[in-house]
């Protein structure tokens, strides 16, 4: 299979509010009153953890026959840790973005412990999120 | 501000179809037939570029006037290349998530291009998702 382009458009709406779209899929961005928005939808950084969290899930349910996984059920949880003054400019020593994340999973399986413990090693080294931000690709931008 | 901890949870629901849920407000992954699933919302690697997008436009709109920009209006697109043959474990050299990253910025403001330039800089430097990824945070995960 070719190497593909995904893309998503972020157009801005009323105050933070922003409609983001892909192939004419739409989710509502905002951000809560305590950070300027409206709370018409998770924040930018909330919908990180949930793409985060749900690429993991889908690869779970994607891998789990082919790992002699008998999934039963599977959750995952994902938490990251940012101080706000640093994106808001109050302290320069303060990282912009996420500075931990961990992910939490909740796995129910007829597998024993040590089976469950190498599939989530699996499903941890073969997530295009997680890899996107453990391998950081090359970011570049124009104006238009 | 003490550093703060946002999180989401991906609960499974039919097919690979995901429910994403950040403080009580949820949005839907799932990915193309073509990879599996059905379609009901886009997928985690496009949400991935939707909370990119998003987190700039924010940026832009939160901090236009601080910086002397008259926005008049802002559109936000991420595109990002991505080998599928990696996560589907058929070529061991591609690389598992995206390898490039753009963003492409439509902005409008009653500015000279050179402001809009050193403004766009700013946001580059400034948005927590994008920091998030250039700046990789410290990853851990745990079964429960």
């Amino acid at each position: 299979m070719p190497a593909m382009t995904f893309s998503a458009t972020a157009e801005a709406a009323d105050g933070l509010t922003t409609r983001c779209t892909a192939r004419g899929m739409t989710i509502t961005i905002d951000e809560p009153p305590s950070l300027g928005g409206t709370d018409q939808g998770m924040n930018p950084v909330e919908a990180l953890l949930a793409a985060l969290a749900s690429c993991k899930s889908i690869v779970a349910r994607a891998f789990a026959r082919k790992h002699g996984i008998a999934l039963r059920s599977v959750r995952v949880d994902c938490e990251g840790v940012l101080d706000p003054d640093g994106f808001l400019g109050r302290n320069p020593e303060a990282k912009i973005g996420y500075s931990e994340i961990e992910t939490i999973y909740h796995i129910e399986a007829d597998n024993t412990p040590e089976e469950i413990a190498a599939f989530v090693e699996f499903i941890e080294g073969n997530c295009p999120v997680d890899d996107t931000l453990t391998n950081t690709p090359k970011l570049i931008y124009r104006i238009v």
